[in-house]
């Protein structure tokens, strides 16, 4: 076993593995039987059923390309980053924080598209992006195009906390970074062998496919230059997060390295608040997907619309809009939302995506394929 | 007379000067009056009342600081810019032709932030911003951080219509611009004396300010680092259109140059498809304002969610949002916006904002204040 993997497994995190994996609406039932047991406590005046549902990234994820050791270990690393905002959650901190301590885990892990093991642009760097957004506050921050920022999710903490702005990109977002002394690492920090190897096997393909000539006018659809050479097993490795605290308040945020082989300082759907990334104070979503489809279709803003003036359950308002709407444009992905009761909808329309959800009892619910 | 306003003061444009000047409520009963005509033409299937609507920026503009010569520049400017859709329009082009060639008049005329006449950023350059959405396909392009790009509007549209993404930033959007023969000019291009001098003050008032120690974590709002010394006259003079072509088909677009003074490579709301830009089958929109706020609340996509979700009135969703929704929360600023019936509103909760409106007739209705 390598050792990233090795040490992703931590003792804790192993629980996770002994689980019966619930899928999108698994994680809903085991939900709503929470809501009928809080409920019975104090029917005037429910608790929040507080938690955090998180997710590693959704695409094309063959069971049988998936073998025991690096699920095992994508398991525990979700596990472990439920933990990590479960943790804020329980002693009464705010989703806000719980969400940044879930994706610092997610981002430090080699796993994971985000962070440490983010996959390379086309000129060989790695190009992060991230969003925060509180529920309660509507505050955002964003960034894009980031080279040295160790923890992209706590620098687009800071232009939300420490600024009056909400979206900065490329050198500019670093010197506000150093500024504010949110960590900066050398560029080599986030080299890792298998996203070197995906980049030089997605510029050899790219390499073959210009010797045919181009078609005029390409569709805003995945472009084979960004995907794995045989279209195989191609997954958008961006980690998200959403968090319900005690005091009832909303949290969502997501970082990512973007897509193999990217250029022309391509932004995708992440650091733009109501695509990849939204909260209010009724609903929060994080996405993964085809980026360029969840920006056009505002994903995660058409949820909570759909939650705020359809007056729609969340599962429904997400499934219409991940299992309909995205399906119909053509655009791959999912996501993770939660309301202020404490539901919980994870649909993609991928193979799998990695998810995990941890409420009031601790206990890590983590799955990948629809199950 | 300045040569610029006087370039600008074209004989077809001065026609708008001799119009009554409509506010948003008179722009949307004179659309009502059409209504009545076009339809008894044709009851069972009235034809799309095709039209353009434009703004030129919101923002504190003071009527006894408007002088006449400007007032009547800015006035012929938005003018042209209207002629220019609607010629697109009148012949049976398509909406996002129209939106395009609206915006480059605005983006080359000297008198609005975007393009050339551009503010500076903290660092003395242009910092140019742009998107542009078709609503029948919900394809969409954006670009921001451009120092090179002539006209960022058309730089938007390569990227809706001959990349496979969205969103491109910095020097790789400018490669891009290269790769597709988009016209690029020298930083000196949008050079304008006025701007130079509006970045002076503000780097002289920021000077002062440091003098008093800081407030830890500014909230997200105005900050006097990007305004004119004393508070007055600032205005934010983003330039966006949209239109609704003779078959049916809505378009949106905006372009900007952004604050004076900004930094750490801010982005604002016009490239954010959702939030200063937006267009569907039903409804498009461009906004303009502080840009924070309009990210936040994801002004343009709600207007929109509302005419949707709601069957709202295209005019009462977008008062609500502007008059209300953004009032609360302190965001100033103001949108266009039209519907699939050609029906407009311009809402704006600031002191001022550019505006004007050309139907089929032809004639351009233009208005700054509140009239």
């Amino acid at each position: 076993m390598p050792a990233p993997l090795r040490r992703a497994l931590s003792a804790a995190a192993l629980t996770a593995l002994l689980l019966p994996l619930g899928c999108s609406t698994a994680l809903t039932t085991k939900r709503e039987e929470e809501k009928l047991m809080s409920s019975s406590d104090d029917v005037s005046k429910p608790a929040p059923r507080w938690g955090i549902v998180i997710h590693g990234g959704a695409g094309v994820i063959k069971r049988e390309s998936l073998t025991p050791e690096p699920e095992a270990a994508v398991r525990a690393a979700l596990a472990e980053a439920l933990q990590a905002g479960h943790a804020v959650l329980a002693k009464g901190g705010s989703s806000v924080d719980a969400v940044t301590a879930a994706i610092r885990v997610m981002e430090d892990s080699p796993l994971f598209n985000a962070g440490k093991g983010a996959v390379f642009n086309h000129d060989g760097k790695n190009e992060l992006d991230a969003a925060i957004m509180n529920g309660r506050t509507r505050e955002a921050g964003a960034v894009a195009g980031l080279h040295h920022v160790k923890n992209p999710i706590t620098l687009a903490r800071a232009v939300m906390e420490k600024s009056p702005h909400v979206m900065m990109v490329g050198e500019g977002a670093e010197a506000f970074a150093k500024q504010q002394g949110v960590e900066l690492v050398p560029e080599s920090y986030f080299f890792t062998e298998e996203r070197w190897q995906a980049l030089q096997r997605a510029l050899e393909a790219e390499k073959k496919q210009q010797e045919a000539p181009p078609e005029p006018g390409q569709p805003q659809g995945p472009s084979t230059f960004y995907e794995t050479p045989d279209g195989s097993d191609h997954k958008f490795g961006t980690v998200g997060a959403v968090a319900l605290d005690q005091s009832g308040n909303l949290a969502a945020g997501t970082s990512t390295g973007g897509m193999t082989n990217k250029r022309f300082g391509r932004v995708g759907d992440s650091p733009i608040i109501g695509a990849g990334t939204y909260a209010d104070p009724r609903c929060g979503v994080s996405g993964t997907g085809h980026g360029e489809y969840f920006i056009r279709y505002g994903v995660a803003r058409d949820i909570c619309a759909r939650v705020e003036y359809l007056q729609l359950p969340l599962l429904e308002a997400a499934n219409q809009v991940v299992l309909d709407v995205l399906v119909k444009a053509g655009g791959e992905g999912g996501v993770i939302a939660m309301d202020s009761q404490g539901n919980v909808a994870t649909p993609f329309n991928s193979t799998g995506m990695y998810r995990g959800y941890m409420g009031p009892d601790g206990v890590p619910s983590v799955a990948i394929f629809k199950e």
